[in-house]
């Protein structure tokens, strides 16, 4: 076995060097490094079916260091899951081997790495999920030592611990040196040991160059029972070839042709040896609840609700219908109401605390292996976690995203726990869903119809509670919008979403007294938007828009609409968009939103000064200078 | 002493009670359980001068866990920096005692908090320049014990460990209980302590209810060398009185006013306890470089140079003029070209290893202590500290980011290394000003001025090397664009920024074979935008508007240019958006553009398309469906 294994291990770095020095670009020494680790693991304790890359029973494999792909797709080679010509097409346009690993076009990976810090916290969701489905298969990821300086790699490491997922791996590939520099810690592997046993880990130092080691820790990482085991490997960066082995100036780059044969030399010469991962035995998932007919809660026209509960209601209604529905929360589920599924799901919610990158990145590795993942928290600290949505998004996965406490109306608290870019941010995602229900039955019908979407979806939800405007049989197809108030008399139109619909409704009211009718349109649908309503509203109501949101002005609902009356070969409208262009403050939900400037009166006198063709700019009086960009209060 | 200490303490209580109370929201609980540690900090430890809270010898206390700030503006009022009176205005609008802390309307504290997990690393930038100016003044960071689980947290222990920062004290406030529920470690402060000391600090577990032993442990910390120091308080929520100590359900909840009575009661009743907080012996700063005219890098026009090496260049140039300059960099400052100020200026460069979120709460550490802070890394990383880049703006802090390897231009390293949503991003944080230059001098000009604008400054660099369009003479003014074609037979404006320009040059001269003129706008100021030319070009080439930009197609270029249309009177024009729709591959950059439809060939189809004015909508079609939302090399 040894022998094979040293073949193994020489043939994954020179399919390493080969394919990067065909490509003119990326990282063999990265890749050197880890060869040896690679070839134990996959030779002799992977469970995969790569006739079935997807099976639930199969041991799941995350190349947290995704930079070192080169060596992931030799492995692959050895394994017969891809051939000699396509290795070679690394990093070449349409080729499936991306410079970092994509499941977009490569089904044999689960999520897209290249990010660094993200892979542990992905298989803290796969080993979750392997425990909530009572299935055996473990997880392993292999981590750069560089990245370990990530925080989210911390809170990973912190989830792990606490949920003592032994079927869970951690591989650090220590190889000193990182892409400009040495790491902090070097080859101090008790500074790593200490810090993963600090976080409740099992810890093993080891040669990654010796074989036999490796062998044996593998074995002791598997038979370690109530905690999860870190394996600290010792390597060198480009480790085989002696010119490039342990030295600096190395990192993504790739070797020149006739280095590469040199190294190739150095490593023993060209081969073809071929492994037999082994298969899993086949097991389905158990313990679930059965399905159900949905349920959706439902809310009388007129009665007060905060679409925050109607979420956590909701979620609730969908995780009664569907086992495969799970909730993740970072530690407010009493503000967004997660908890509502807390109590009837235990079982299937998982507490987070307060670690948003790490729940986003759970949230992915329990949506891979096909769970409906709910992530729920305050909107404006999902931007902790733009990156790990950024990510997701590029892994194809499906991520249910829910922000509450948007916007100024919440009040008291300030603007630290206020979201005011969230719709910008997720606007921003590729292929997202984006939507901002006003009532309570328009959250629940559009969290039904989340559920059935693919992708990154961001529902955002409201603290303070308003009334219902719809009643519960009504439809809210994604894409589309409501026509709250028209006529043929229409001199504008109002288009607002979530809170600011109310103030819009209100305005209607105040301007129709003085005998102005507008045209309010609820529009829900942030992404996609609907385009057909808004140009008709343009058309029929004098080509007059003011856009209302309680978000900055920039990337939200006014850009939306906007973006609506792009690639038309008639004219844009005429749009003002009220949106918050100062820095907000504390103090009651109402008189933040008229400090605003997005309450029914500001709407009222941006109506009335468009009408009236004033010649004051209603927009751009408000935007405050640069460095004197204000505050409320001030 | 400890009569007085202890009063003190009770009245800390008393008055975090009496203002929330009174406001009728609010985090009492969790500011009782702090009462003690910051009764015996103010009264022993802090050295501040409250007549002078911006004095560079002044010691720096932040608090981390900003939701308890009524003990701080209770320590406040003990010190006479505010009165009863206002104390009590706590959460109004308009009063300076806002929910959690803001230096935008309370200078006597330096950072905006309530994000929680962000204090300790802007602890960690307040000690670097304590040492990087000479300053002995010691930095004090209280934490929650909930927000221990934020990874930020131990990026920044990370940092403080790796730099043996001395003069920095954290205190962790070990209440047991978070907002929902049991925080994950509760009272193991052994468990606290073997994390802070695997990451190379000193610790100590204290009773944070006992007055001598909490000054024991300041002494302790003040006398401690080579290492931070950790203090790990166990306290309890609510301590004090009886009916919420130590009791779940009572985060965030104000007493009501017989329960308040009663509390004070139990605390021995009102009393006016007034502290004299040490003033520290006056230093000014030292040790630093001696300003130098500013003497810009200068490119000749068709030399070929990438951006980013140009960011390098000119922050060299501005490090060597003014000693206020410090550059923070996560590790790849060989790729953003960061390093040329690196090796001119080691001591004002930090390396901050692969910890984005660390490096941004670091800047603004310094940046509020008077630093021009420049934080350079992969654009598409800086998403990683979005929420820390949220709260700077909130902190009022002025921070200088370069994001590099913008765009599918980037090539084979594929999606995980391409920023696709940076601009929205960063158009989407309050106050910001966002710059992307085409050329190198561009990129100095612009530089120059970003290093005197208040506020958070973005600018978006190119891997590529591109050719220099404008001589070094050229000035190019934030919130302007440069017309680089125009005719007065323009049928359409093209609006492009960075590497699109380059594009849209060929385009033009493509177009001008088959004799159609177009203007050229090079777009280098995002926000703020030039309004004016915009609007010029809509009415002097018929009103047709081709926005080109390597970005998705949501909150970058493209909205930039809708915004400058919005508020207005005058006829508006046609826009079409040329931008990334489909989630990009690996490929070498021209097939990239090529893919995602931004290269000369697009704009000039684009355009014709346009001006025949055909039935077919040129961007709508190219948008893909949900779920189905592509793939280039799919």
């Amino acid at each position: 076995m040894a022998d094979t294994l040293a073949d193994l291990a020489a043939q994954l770095r020179i399919d390493s060097i080969r394919c990067t020095t065909a490509a003119g670009s990326g990282h063999p020494s990265s890749s050197m490094s880890a060869a040896d680790i690679l070839a134990v693991l996959f030779q002799k304790y992977l469970r995969f079916d790569f006739q079935q890359p997807k099976a639930p029973h199969n041991d799941r494999f995350v190349l947290s260091k995704g930079h070192a792909c080169p060596v992931l797709y030799s492995a692959f080679k050895a394994a017969g899951a891809i051939d000699d010509k396509e290795l070679l097409t690394l990093r070449q346009f349409g080729s499936r081997l991306e410079g970092h690993p994509n499941p977009h076009v490569l089904p044999l990976v689960d999520v897209a790495t290249g990010s660094l810090g993200q892979g542990l916290a992905i298989g803290v969701g796969m080993a979750l999920t392997a425990r909530l489905d009572q299935l055996p298969f473990r997880t392993y990821v292999m981590m750069g030592d560089s990245e370990t300086a990530e925080g989210s790699v911390w809170e990973a490491f912190d989830k792990a611990g606490h949920y003592k997922l032994d079927n869970l791996c951690a591989l650090i590939d220590m190889n000193r040196l990182g892409q400009s520099t040495q790491t902090e810690l070097g080859w101090n592997a008790e500074a790593y040991l200490a810090r993963a046993r600090a976080f409740g880990w099992h810890a093993v130092a080891v040669d990654g160059h010796d074989l036999g080691a490796i062998d044996r820790a593998f074995a002791e990482a598997q038979g370690k029972k109530g905690q999860p085991t870190c394996l600290v490997f010792k390597t060198e960066k480009g480790h085989g070839y002696s010119l490039i082995a342990n030295k600096d100036g190395w990192h993504g780059k790739p070797l020149p042709e006739d280095k590469a044969k040199e190294a190739i030399q150095e490593l023993g010469g060209l081969r073809d040896v071929r492994i037999q991962v082994k298969k899993p035995e086949a097991k389905k998932p158990s313990g679930q609840d059965a399905a159900a007919p949905l349920k959706l809660p439902t809310y009388e026209v007129g009665q007060k609700e905060a679409t925050r509960k109607a979420y956590g209601d909701a979620l609730l209604a969908l995780g009664n219908a569907r086992p495969d529905v799970v909730a993740l929360d970072a530690e407010v589920s009493n503000s967004t109401y997660s908890q509502e599924f807390k109590k009837a799901h235990p079982q299937r919610y998982f507490e987070m605390y307060i670690a948003e990158q790490n729940m986003v990145s759970t949230a992915v590795g329990m949506a891979v292996l096909g769970k409906r993942a709910f992530v729920s928290t305050f909107a404006a600290f999902l931007s902790r976690a733009y990156d790990q949505i950024r990510m997701a998004a590029i892994s194809n996965a499906t991520v249910h995203l829910c922000g509450s406490h948007a916007g100024v109306s919440i009040g008291e608290d300030g603007p630290s726990q206020m979201a005011l870019e969230d719709l910008a941010m997720m606007r921003a995602v590729g292929g997202s869903t984006v939507v901002y229900p006003s009532d309570a039955n328009q959250t629940a019908k559009l969290l039904a119809q989340l559920v059935e979407r693919k992708g990154i979806t961001y529902l955002r939800s409201t603290r303070e509670k308003t009334p219902v405007l719809y009643p519960a049989s009504e439809e809210f197809p994604i894409g589309g919008s409501k026509v709250l108030r028209q006529s043929d008399q229409d001199v504008a139109t109002v288009v607002a979403a979530g809170i600011t619909l109310h103030e819009a409704l209100k305005a209607y009211e105040l301007l129709k007294q003085d005998g102005v009718l507008v045209r309010v349109i609820d529009l829900y649908s942030v992404k996609p938007v609907d385009v057909k309503t808004l140009r008709k509203a343009a058309r029929e109501a004098q080509g007059r828009l003011v856009v209302v949101e309680d978000h900055w002005a920039e990337g939200g609902l006014g850009d939306a609409v906007l973006e609506a009356f792009t690639g038309e070969r008639e004219q844009l409208p005429t749009v003002v968009r009220l949106a918050v262009k100062k820095l907000p403050g504390s103090g009651k939900p109402a008189e933040l939103l008229s400090a605003a400037g997005i309450d029914a009166e500001h709407i009222v006198d941006s109506v009335t000064s468009l009408v009236e063709d004033s010649p004051l700019d209603t927009e751009g009086r408000e935007k405050p200078e640069e460095g004197t960009w204000g505050h409320t209060n001030a």
